[in-house]
């Protein structure tokens, strides 16, 4: 009896505002398809591209010298440049795959990548550059989120991410996010001179040894209105846990307090209300993280994600083969030796295709009589 | 013009095996309905009353003394109790609902409950005892995990979640799964005599001083086997970290080396594949939890959510009413000084469902020509 | 090897105004969550209990004679009759339930019943009354549906079924929908008086003998503003038909032209448009029934439902038994000789849900920045 | 005030057979993503192509001379032909689009198109060829349909529409499916000669009037196991309903007897059982059209589909323009004059697409600890 390995697929995110991607690192194309987007948003592609430039490989010394085409070709969803409320398909072809890379590696199981497991979920798998598993991926999921932070930015809601971690290099907590150009002025993407100085250093030090290192992203969001999140299961911080936790190499993820959380009393750790010079609501303090029983509370949300250390190490590593006989690897290629730097825009993609979902789920609802006048008109 | 609060609610959770849960709490009832529990599997219906016991109120001087009903009327999906595959559907009775203890908290917000944000979503809300964002509606996640674990059970997985962290009280850490009377032979639920000993201490130190405390669960999944969890946002470890941080009061999700891994390096973290005694493929180390990629591989599955102090304190506090206006609040009521012994069986629950809804979106079709006859004979 | 039964089960329909229902004809009760229901709306619990009063069995001498209890208990998701936003849960206990009459048909396939079917599928069933395939099923559906309906009518949106066929008997075509009083005032639901008398007098007859008959119901919409409905999938006519053809009996849907479309010429059926004296955009005729590309343009939306006889007869009929062997049965029991007449109110339920859903998918967003002002103070 | 037109697209369907489509009859490209295959499946691509020219325009005199490109491209998801388990992207190029045709079309709404309905809507819409509207956007359903049926043909899954009427001419009841040959040795696709050249006189009869026809489709499969459908919305029967609904121009959708079942008695049309010499459960008649109780019971599943005449026709009409002007339009252009000798592979697709989805949402679940041990090793 031959078995078919069924499964349920997860290529999609997002109820309203849905992204479904596709492809392998080293086949035709990735992409695609946006449904939900609202009609009428004048698309600024340029922004775009820029996004897909801060994620590109090769930015700088410190990141993989794989060269990608980031080009982005939208095939629908779009009229001059506007959206009709329609899908918007796009696709970034593949270059560069070099697949003859990779035929050594393809009956062997390189430790800590996925190998191994889509080998035993489908029977079989895209050996070149670890197919639907490679971070190549990630760039469908920054052309979406670049069009949600769009959207998000008519409502004047802002993300702001930044390395704030790389192994024992910790950056001093911040007040308020931090400007992007701060962020973006230097190859790690840390808004703090000096430690980014040092965490460049670290990664310098690390790649020259054939290591790779992990780290912490920080994000921020400022001008969320109260009410986002659904209770209870949709809760705003698991929707942004899950969008998160679905990054390549995402091991953990925290929220307000956080992981400290668990050291703190209530009475040091609840936020108590006050009314601000505008009369609006606020807390005085942010242990919440901006969300209160899953929903925003109108203050900045702020959460951080912990990536482990990249798989492909420059050292020869003892693992097994798809027959279960052990077996030297001494991987050749070119990967980061730290993902964070790249992984900002990837977080700050994935936070805001979350946001923007949760912002169509909580709309107030306008059809009233004289709406439907206007509509039928 | 009169707005409505529309959203899109967000009470059902898994894909195949799911779960919608309602009630507020102190409304009639709370419960729900589990669709797609395969058919023919014997409930022990025992079993479930024991779990509710674990997560009740009342259990000891370290937990809230409110009553609870946890009597559980099964109402369909049953025959002679045993799965009919279709709908079943499940209540519990409020009782000892005292809403009159809430009257002078209706115009006020609580600091760090939800009274805010729910306030702010729906332009209402159940103002006796949380309503909906209550922890009492973990009650019916309970009923519908221990079902869930049932299943799991019929395929070798066990899960054990224990208390390891209390404030700063921190348990050793673990080799293997604890044994779940190690686990419950104390009030705290901490595995290990001493650390138990000295976070009992603790939560009474605090209680006494009208305040409450953080606490870190950990949790171990035996006998998953390779393939469960679903590329590329679907990932079994985003399913967890969403499920887990659904739980009131979680603030952090961490899997495997979790955010020790940021400061690591490749050549550590990495877990070198081998073929153990009878063949089977596992990992030298186990620092990716076992999740690669997204996919469960066969080894135990650990990670570690994290809770914040409960928000009900006997102390004053400083907050503002719906007018915005500055008011004090000095809340008496029933409840837990730490919550995270009581919500062990919860986050054992959150991951019951989860794996169970994985495991039955992973499986193998059988749907051969000798299998059509048979089911059509 | 055993197998278990495994399926993705379809107890949930909508996509924000979301039922999901649950329930054996014999267990302990039926009911259901109503997830989605914006927060703010008084409902008027009498008149939900009107629309069970028009689908209880024992309305007339055309109608079953089996009790039920349509007593409709609500569980959750309201606070003094006012929705709060969170999942509207009910139940109705079963009654009158005689299990022992269908002692004899526990082993035996009713013809043209679900007992094979459930039996194939499931590798068992629940016996008594047909379990979850009754037409029990349905009365949560009204239930939800009048909830739906009252929502509706905030809109202006009214839903008028009516029997236009028993058998042979056809109703005259209609220029407008009829008033409800015109439907309800005689047992077949028809709102011509004659054709009533002759719908009567022909399910007398056929009941007489001992059988059955089946019969067609139309059903009009007025008020539903232009834009309802999805492409490409989700249109507005897939969606009603779906709803419509998940009734228990119903063998047929068709909108507009429907079947008879297919003889017409495009110079017929085109619907032009004018403007009315309103300056309303509106058609001559209405073909399309009310949808264009799958979206409503705003006219009357007109379609029609058949359903075949009920298959509870008073005759002895040949079948099979569990075991494959050839067996007669005799039925004995109360059931409908023809189902239209109950059935009106449950096409009604199920139309309502169905806009109602599209209703809310289709918002106009105004989350202006004012709007966040407004919400935050 | 800005309003946004929010909405929930719908642009997917199928829960484990997912297909989602995009694309603008003039814009790029229109293609799709089909996720939830099973992995392992090697794909005829040939016969993919088959189906696409089945459905092209050009085929014959009395189909429409516009061309299309019909070379689609895969994206992903395939390794050397075999299915991956991933996402499959497929495109299909734009071409031959002529917009300057329509430029006098972009301030009118034709009759009975989705011109006015898609501007109520979405505030705007793609003028050219109708956009998302457009005929073009099911080339998309005929590709992913060829992989499904791929997927059902290895389970003896057959699917076999054909055109049974058109205008007035009506073909003669068959007892079983036609041979495909017999469908397509004709331009209309009725696999009875005589009536098949009756039917291709009156279309182009009614093209010589520039004016165009309806008709209807049948659909017989063949093979389909007991257990496909699920209790008590997604039936099998409203399933394939709102599949063939979603279709463009379809208006009416009817199942074994369907709307002829309202003529009729019980005691005509109950399907007795019995078993057939091989010891197989089957019935005598199939009035039930193969589908009892929402679920298959393992006979031929019979249906047919309503098409209404193309609304292009080539006559002046009337209509309103986007100010609610009168205006007068003569529609230049290529179409068919009758749709459903080319719908014919499109109500395949959709039915086996709906027929795919449903398979893999029955599985017999099969991971037993020995399989457990297999999938591991």
């Amino acid at each position: 009896m031959k078995y078919l390995h069924v499964t349920m697929a997860g290529n999609t995110i997002g109820a309203l505002f849905r992204l479904t991607t596709f492809g392998e690192s080293h086949g035709p194309a990735i992409g695609g398809i946006l449904d939900g987007c609202p009609a009428g948003i004048p698309l600024d592609i340029q922004a775009i591209a820029q996004e897909m430039a801060r994620r590109r490989p090769g930015q700088s010394e410190i990141t993989t010298q794989r060269k990608e085409t980031d080009e982005v070709e939208f095939l629908s969803g779009l009229d001059q440049g506007v959206t009709l409320g329609t899908p918007i398909a796009f696709l970034l072809r593949n270059s560069d795959t070099r697949s003859a890379d990779y035929d050594t590696l393809k009956d062997v199981f390189r430790p800590s990548h996925a190998d191994y497991t889509y080998h035993a979920k489908y029977g079989q798998r895209a050996v070149a550059g670890g197919g639907r598993s490679s971070a190549r991926e990630t760039a469908a999921r920054v052309v979406a989120g670049a069009i949600a932070s769009q959207l998000l930015s008519r409502y004047g809601i802002k993300i702001t991410g930044f390395v704030s971690r790389v192994g024992d290099i910790v950056m001093p907590a911040l007040n308020t996010a931090p400007d992007r150009s701060a962020v973006d002025n230097n190859p790690v993407r840390c808004p703090h001179p000096e430690t980014a100085h040092h965490m460049v250093q670290r990664i310098e030090e690390v790649k020259s040894t054939g290591d790779t290192i992990g780290g912490i992203i920080s994000c921020i969001v400022q001008g969320v209105p109260a009410g986002l999140g659904e209770p209870v299961f949709d809760k705003l911080s698991a929707a942004l846990a899950a969008a998160c936790m679905s990054i390549n190499a995402a091991h953990g993820f925290e929220f307000g307090s956080g992981f400290s959380g668990a050291s703190m009393k209530g009475s040091e750790h609840n936020d108590e209300f006050i009314s601000d010079a505008d009369g609006k609501i606020r807390t005085v303090t942010n242990h919440s993280g901006g969300i209160q029983g899953g929903i925003s509370n109108g203050m900045d949300i702020v959460f951080r994600v912990a990536f482990k250390p990249v798989s492909t190490i420059m050292k020869e590593q003892s693992t097994v083969n798809t027959a279960g006989q052990a077996e030297k690897i001494n991987p050749a290629g070119r990967h980061d030796p730290c993902v964070v730097p790249r992984a900002v825009p990837i977080v700050e993609a994935m936070t805001a295709l979350t946001l923007a979902d949760h912002l169509l789920r909580n709309l107030s609802a306008t059809l009233t009589p004289s709406d439907q006048y206007y509509r039928q008109k």
